[in-house]
Formats: C-alpha cells, structure tokens, sequence
C-alpha cells in the first residue's frame, strides 16, 4: 500500500491531538483513502513529556530541517502556534514542495496571503480546517459545497473559553472571576487568559472568515474587538429579563457593498440558535442567498476535536494526491 | 472562458431553484470556478407554466436522449422525483460518460449499489447533497472533511413538513389537521401529504445516511418506521410537562458491532440543541469518536436551498474535471 509521511511541528495539547485521532483510527483511514498515513518525524523539544499515544524517542527532532528539507516528508503540519516561528517554518515546508495542514490562527490571520501566496506559487496544498471552529468543519463547507452562494453574513460564538465562563455566569450565577478560575480548573481557559477574554484569539478566527467568506483581507489588529472583561452578573441578569442571553459575537457582514466587521458582547434573544450553544461550545452562522440561514454547531477546542480537523486535511490531501478527492 | 455543458431533467420547483440559483450567482461562480457553467437543455413536459427565470423555449425538450446522448452535456442534473424513470435516466447519463448529480432521495436509496456502481465503472462522478437536508451540506462534511473519524451514531430532524406541524402543535396549540392544513397553505405540505407524515421521506434519508456513516445498505422499506399522524395535542402537552418537545427523530447508531435505526416520534429534553430546531427547519447531529458531537443546521427543503446543494455539486464535478478540487 501507498505510504505518505507527515512531519509534525508541536507535540503540545493540539500536535498530540492530531497523533492520537490518526492513531486510534489508523486502519479505517487506511481503508479509505487507500494508503498508509504516517506521522514519521515530530519537532518538539519536550520529550519526556508523558503522553497517551505510541511515539519513540527517535520520531523526535529538535532540528525543523529534519522536516522542512526531508525529501520523504509529503506533507507539513504545523501546530507550534504563535505567528513566528510557525510562518518562516511553513513557508519553507512549501518552498520544499510539501503541503501544508495548520491550525494556527494567530499564524494564517496574520500571514493570510504569504502563506496562501507561496502555496499557490509553489503548487502544493495548504489547508487549515482546524484554526475557526476546532472540529467544526465550517471552512470547508464555506469554501466547497457552498460555492453556489453569494455569503451576506457570517458570524458565531468562535471560542470556547470566553462562552463557558458566559454560560456559567448566566446558569450558576458564578461570577466572572470564579466561572474564569472554574475554566481555568477544568482546561477550558489557560494560566494567562488574556488572548481568549479580550478576544483576540476571536478577531484572528474572524480575519480568516472573512478571507474565505468575503475575499476580504482584514488585519485581526484592524477588526474593533471587545472582550468579556466587563460583563457583570447585573448585566447577565438584564439581559435574561429581557428574553436574551448575552454572547462573545464575532459578526461580519457585506451591507450596500460596504464590510462590516466586530467582536463584542451581544445580546442574542432566547429563541435563536445562537443562544442554545453552551459552555465550551462553538456556532457558525452563515447566510448565503440560495441557501439561505445555516448553523454548524461542535466543540470548538481540544485535542481530538482539533485532531479531527487536522487529520482531515491531511487526508483530504493525500486523496487529491492519489486523484481521488471527487 | 471555458464552458460546462449542463442537461436538467425535469424543471419542476426544486429544478426551477437549481436554475434560478446559477442565473442569479452566475458571476460570481464563474470568477470562482474559472469556467462558465451553462443549462442548455431541459427535460420537462410543462414548458409554458411560468417560472420566475430566463428560459427559453427552445431549451426545452420532451425526448431525454436530446440530453443523454448528447456528446457535448458534460453533467446531467436529474430532479424528476420518484425512482423510475429518474433511476434509469441516471444510468444512462453515466453510461454515456456524463457526471451526475440529483437530490432525488427515492432514487437513491433504492437503488443506491446501481448508481454508485455505475459511476465508479464509468469513471463518472456522481453527488446527490440535495437529497437529505436541502441546503445543509452534511453529506459533504460526512465524506469529506470528517474522514478521521470514526462514526458512532447519527440522528436528525429531516422532514421540514413534520417538522412544522410538530412545532405549530406544540407553540400555537393547534391540532394535527389544523396545523396540516396551514403547512398545505404555505406550500410547506403537499397535497397528498402520506410520504412526508408517515415518516417514508425520512427513510429514504436516513437510508442514505447509513449508507455514508456506517458503509451499510438498508433499504428504506427495512427501516422501522413510524410517522406523527398518531401524535395527539395530549402528547403534545405531556412531553412539555417532562422538559421535552415531540421530534420526529430519525436515528441510526452502532453498539458492540449491531447496526440500530428507526424513524419514530421522539421525545428531546429542551436542553438539547435538537429542541431549538423549530418548524420548516431541520438539523442532523452526529457523533464521531475524535470530533465528539457536532450539529449541522439550516432549511431541510425549498427550492433555493436545495438550489444550493444540486448547483454546490455541479460546481464541485467542475473544479475537478479542471483539477482544482483541491
């Protein structure tokens, strides 16, 4: 049988993730795509690290041309996160003529069309399911069997942090510090906050809908952004005496030509699907005018979920390499 | 520019909305697929009832060989509804070497060994997303970018007319023949509405899904099947009482190596995000063992949702015949 080898950057929560989805379900893959799929060489420093997935001492390097140069690596993935030096390492991965999976939305959001640009120059695949949306497999519906549509609105709850401290503040009544600390307990929130309450991790996930929805570049830098700092539980009561519960909305939409684009707390009334995601849940809602209003609905972080995204690309590409991705 | 060639058999309402959604995006998916795709000839006996598109009359044909054999129709797109002669249609395009796309669930899933069959012998893509969930692009995200996963379990709301009677019953107390009526009025129900409220339109779905999920043939006649026609106000009233809305529920999942389905009525606790999917809108919800659960919304029905999943086809055979599946 046919065998491709992959090369992995990061073995962190994410990059072990991905290891474990291809190994846990390594024969069914096989049977589907018609080849073997290995995981050959991982660039990770830590590798004491205990971990639930079979990996020897030896798949290990500290050395990114060991991947980056390797003629016998097909394809990249990259799950280091950060924009360097995740960008210069997948750009080389292509100028090598390898394709390239990532979920990386700090690095995309910010290098949109140098990663997309190189890829296209170089002819090889890069893909990057995993960076809106964790499991979710919103960019692929929005970039393939949506294609018929003209988009006139995007927006969701894009991070799963910020929406289980919301929740556990409108269900329990927790507090904003104690449902934080209750994240942070559980995994859902990390020692240092910041990117996901201010809502930067969701203006990076916003920039990059909006490439994909609109054609549209938008610096995450450039979207005015809002995060849930300054929700008090009177405001989460007012809102609930008002028939709505309040949600981190990163929204963007094309109104008489002109793009509109925000993340912010916002007011979304009982009775719509928005107000039914939960604690670490994510929604994508998206409007096109055949189609009208669709919602994808999953766990937008964690390593399996995550897993799931990113071992999908890279079948989605060995199946293109075989000729088999009609 | 380069030009597909497009046959339609049968331009009903569903036909009438594929047409409708290429006439009004046809800029757009040009610039997007690099290539101009073309309705050139139409099947279909009724050609002076008055449609809401530019057609013509000579597009028009009563003789299905004028698109079956013609050697320039690269895709036929069948929307006839029922299983003959659609079935026998479909076999014949493909044995003219031409890519095939429907959304007729009837045919598909009872004759679903044939036309897979006959395509992969003809070297012929065949894709049917309209045929479950309308516009909602769950068979893409089930064969495409979920592969990694293996699948446990699979349920949904799949019938948008059930669906809105269930939840005109349940907020607006109307009985089961009012709220019949009043979907009958807005074209929400047809006339002889048997295959919808008996659950048949389900079964040929969720035969379809197991299909895809579980690589298993059941045909729909073998699926235990219960339509609402039984479903009182008093049901209605008592599930409300115990936190749950009636569903008609269509679900297929594997335990310990037994494959279960059935289409019946189904109580939903309110929590469930199943619940919030309220009158002519459906929703499938499937588990993988990597992605965990994942919900995909939108309308189930109409002819520019479904619009939008026969043309997304049409536009996913193109972008391979080019080689830009990729």
């Amino acid at each position: 049988m046919k065998k491709f080898k992959v090369g992995l950057l990061g073995m962190g929560n994410v990059g072990t993730g991905a290891y474990k989805t291809l190994e846990m379900n390594r024969e069914l893959i096989a049977s589907r795509v018609g080849a073997d799929i290995d995981i050959t060489k991982i660039l990770e420093l830590d590798v004491k690290r205990k971990r639930d997935v079979n990996v020897s001492p030896d798949q290990f390097t500290q050395n990114p041309d060991d991947i980056l140069t390797d003629p016998e690596i097909d394809i990249v993935i990259e799950l280091l996160g950060g924009i360097e030096p995740a960008t210069g390492f997948m750009l080389k991965a292509m100028e090598n003529g390898k394709h390239v999976v990532t979920a990386n939305k700090a690095a995309i959001a910010a290098d949109f069309d140098k990663l997309v640009g190189t890829a296209e120059k170089r002819r090889v695949m890069f893909r990057f399911e995993g960076s809106v949306g964790g499991g979710i497999p919103i960019l692929n519906a929005l970039t393939k069997p949506l294609l018929a549509n003209e988009y006139t609105e995007v927006l969701g709850i894009l991070n799963g942090t910020t929406n289980y401290i919301l929740t556990q503040m409108a269900e329990n009544g927790s507090p904003y510090a104690q449902a934080l600390s209750d994240a942070q307990a559980k995994g859902f929130a990390e020692a240092d906050p910041t990117a996901d309450v201010e809502g930067h991790d969701v203006a990076n996930k916003l920039s990059i809908l909006i490439s994909l929805v609109f054609g549209a570049r938008v610096h995450p830098n450039d979207i005015p952004t809002e995060g849930i700092t300054k929700i008090s539980m009177a405001d989460i009561e007012a809102a609930a005496k008002a028939g709505s519960k309040i949600k981190l909305i990163a929204a963007a939409k094309r109104e008489n030509g002109a793009l509109e684009y925000s993340v912010k707390p916002t007011l979304i009334p009982f009775s719509h699907p928005l107000a039914g995601v939960s604690n670490e849940f994510n929604a994508i809602f998206v409007k096109g005018n055949a189609v009208g209003e669709l919602m994808f609905y999953g766990r937008g972080a964690g390593p399996l979920p995550t897993g799931s995204a990113v071992i999908g690309d890279v079948i989605e590409i060995v199946r293109a390499l075989r000729g088999d991705g009609r």
